[in-house]
């Protein structure tokens, strides 16, 4: 049986604890929802002062040279293939996950002639969704979106004119995991290519993209990766497909010789053909602070502290809220979950709202969802003990049930 | 006859000369180079630390709400429709110009079915092309991109099978301006759409897309809108257009309802359809100062100011480095250029690059091309003659005639 004591001497013991010192945390704020924002590490601050001073102020139009500005999505890409079971080369840090996902869905069904069905889930991240959408009105060659749901499971959907399966490895709401090799050996056995969206999964997870023999990846750097908000994305594409991929955001960024200024586009080897247009520099320079920050910490002790204290949150709500209406929605099973745990509350939206008011940032998904992220490099065993109890005082006195926690804004 | 003290008394009646002290320029630069990338805003150093720590720090994921992060392309998209003639909710700040030339394409060839080419120019900003490249490939229904020159000229170029007009309004290489009206009706004339790319022009030419009847246009914020190193595009939509353009990058962020999650795509009403992903935060705020500074102006001055140092900096070249093989690209009537000068010289890459190592920085394109930013938001008359000097010393002294300025970078 958990108590206060016990988790502090969980954080006692933590081998990642000195992670925490590398963020910059609020006073008064316990922060559960590193899943959707991680924190800023404090190396953030002086990188941004150098980029705008240094790098822009005083080095002006050179420093795309000297400060290494046209690299940044190359060098970046990478730095993150570590953490992604990649090789450099592979991987580019650029544009925003629906964009990216655009490039790998428009280079894989190119890779698949004939076939014409896109196979997705119907409870992924919508914006994945709208991007097949877009595609298929588009192109108006017949394609066709097919979601898995209760009624269709995967192993019926991959069918013989199934030519990409496009999942999240970890589901936004409820945090269930799928095993990236044995998903996408199955699409390969029918016939398709698996393109793997990790923006909940990628620094949280032990993923392995060549081990899985997955074909497309794609993620964002601003959940586990604490990039900052809306840093850029990333898309990886398996060596074996980098010489035939071709994708239509071709901008002067993929192009072989971009300062030829050639007026015919001939694509770059490799990853840099899924770059299209001038990046971000600022965000991107800042995004680099999270990644090292996540390349310091062995990602198996990562991996051990994320499922322990999911494991301890859910241990804790259950038994220190029980009688309230909550439903874990999270598999159980350690080995089929991501980094975030989910419980359903009638009213789920109000009792969030009356968290963070006490300073425990979660967040809400529709529907009646409550969300949390346990984010390893700077949360306490301790932490969660804390935001439990504030939320079972929050439960037992209905402390959620007033005007202002149910008034929603424009981001829920 | 123009002399430095000449020169030094322009400086004195310059009605813009107290915009000067909100850029940080550093000591011994004279940057003829920002019409590619402009200055750093003061204001952006302390707008850079608010984002950095109390928005992202302390506020966390509360500030998509409360720092108005999710409003900003709009917000801004407002700001930046005064400069442009254009009206609220008619503009947004996202992604690239590249992607938006995409998004503006897209929608435009859908607008004029039946209709099978588009025209550009040849000696364009290549990335466009690239982008109708990509576009052309991908649908494969026989669209074809027709490119005007000297041999094919716009009148011929649009015929009945023209669809789309996508032009610079400025040549990037050469500072042609084209006059957008006349342009537009013609297009019109001939049924097809125009799309404008006001990336050499935004922030330095007056321009009224409404009284010109345009269609689209697209622009980058990082040139004469002093917005940082890749800072976010824009992409403009005509009144009358949005409600049936759609185009198929069609992110959550141009969704209806983004935080229903859905899992079908239903636009946004107005010009919030054209955008996708989650933005660069960082980079979209500290853009906001560039536009501030921009705003401060008077446009009509601007433009008087830009010819001023532009006629300043072709006699002073002309008549100063007479004898030396330089020719002026760029078209003599003020009427008919943009904000930036070029000269040709057999050996303007090393000749830029010599300039560049004694402080005066301007740049080089492919062929030969020494161009030149006249900005009149920070720059004086008496800058014009320094760099005019600089050159003139230079040439009269081969001084660019050494193996270091010989030398390409990445970044030419």
């Amino acid at each position: 049986m958990h108590t206060r004591e016990s988790c502090a001497a969980l954080d006692r013991d933590d081998p990642l604890a000195g992670l925490r010192q590398e963020f910059m945390l609020p006073e008064g704020v316990i922060y559960l929802d590193g899943n959707s924002l991680g924190p800023l590490p404090r190396a953030a601050l002086e990188r941004g002062r150098q980029v705008l001073v240094e790098q822009w102020g005083a080095g002006l139009i050179r420093s795309w040279n000297s400060a290494g500005w046209f690299e940044l999505p190359t060098r970046l890409g990478d730095k993150l293939a570590r953490l992604l079971g990649a090789g450099p080369g592979e991987v580019v840090l650029t544009d925003t996950i629906s964009l990216n996902v655009f490039k790998a869905l428009a280079a894989a069904v190119r890779l698949r002639p004939g076939r014409r069905v896109i196979v997705s889930e119907r409870d992924t991240f919508p914006t994945d969704l709208y991007m097949v959408q877009g595609m298929i009105e588009f192109l108006q060659q017949g394609y066709e979106l097919r979601l898995t749901d209760e009624d269709l499971p995967l192993e019926r959907a991959l069918d013989e004119d199934a030519a990409v399966l496009l999942l999240s490895h970890v589901n936004y709401r409820t945090g269930a995991l799928h095993d990236m090799a044995e998903v996408t050996a199955l699409a390969h056995r029918r016939g398709a290519l698996a393109i793997w969206d990790l923006a909940h999964s990628a620094g949280a997870v032990p993923v392995d993209l060549r081990a899985a023999g997955a074909d497309f990846a794609v993620g964002c750097t601003y959940k586990y990766l604490n990039g900052g908000p809306g840093s850029p994305a990333f898309i990886w594409v398996a060596g074996r497909h980098q010489d035939q991929a071709r994708q239509p955001l071709s901008g002067w960024w993929g192009h072989q010789a971009p300062f030829a200024m050639a007026p015919d586009y001939q694509p770059a080897p490799g990853v840099r053909r899924f770059l299209c247009g001038t990046q971000p520099v600022l965000a991107l320079a800042v995004a680099e602070c999270g990644l090292d920050a996540a390349l310091r910490a062995d990602m198996r002790l990562v991996r051990a502290k994320s499922l322990a204290l999911s494991d301890l949150f859910i241990d804790l709500v259950e038994r220190r809220c029980a009688g309230h209406p909550l439903t874990l929605v999270t598999p159980r099973d350690p080995a089929a979950r991501g980094s975030h745990v989910s419980f359903c509350h009638p009213e789920g939206y109000a009792v969030i709202q009356a968290l963070i008011a006490r300073g425990v940032i979660g967040d809400y998904r529709e529907p009646r969802l409550m969300r949390f992220g346990l984010t390893p490099l700077y949360l306490r065993y301790t932490d969660v003990w804390d935001a439990v109890e504030a939320l079972r005082d929050l439960l037992d006195n209905r402390g959620w049930d007033r005007p202002e926690h149910r008034q929603r804004g424009a981001v829920t």
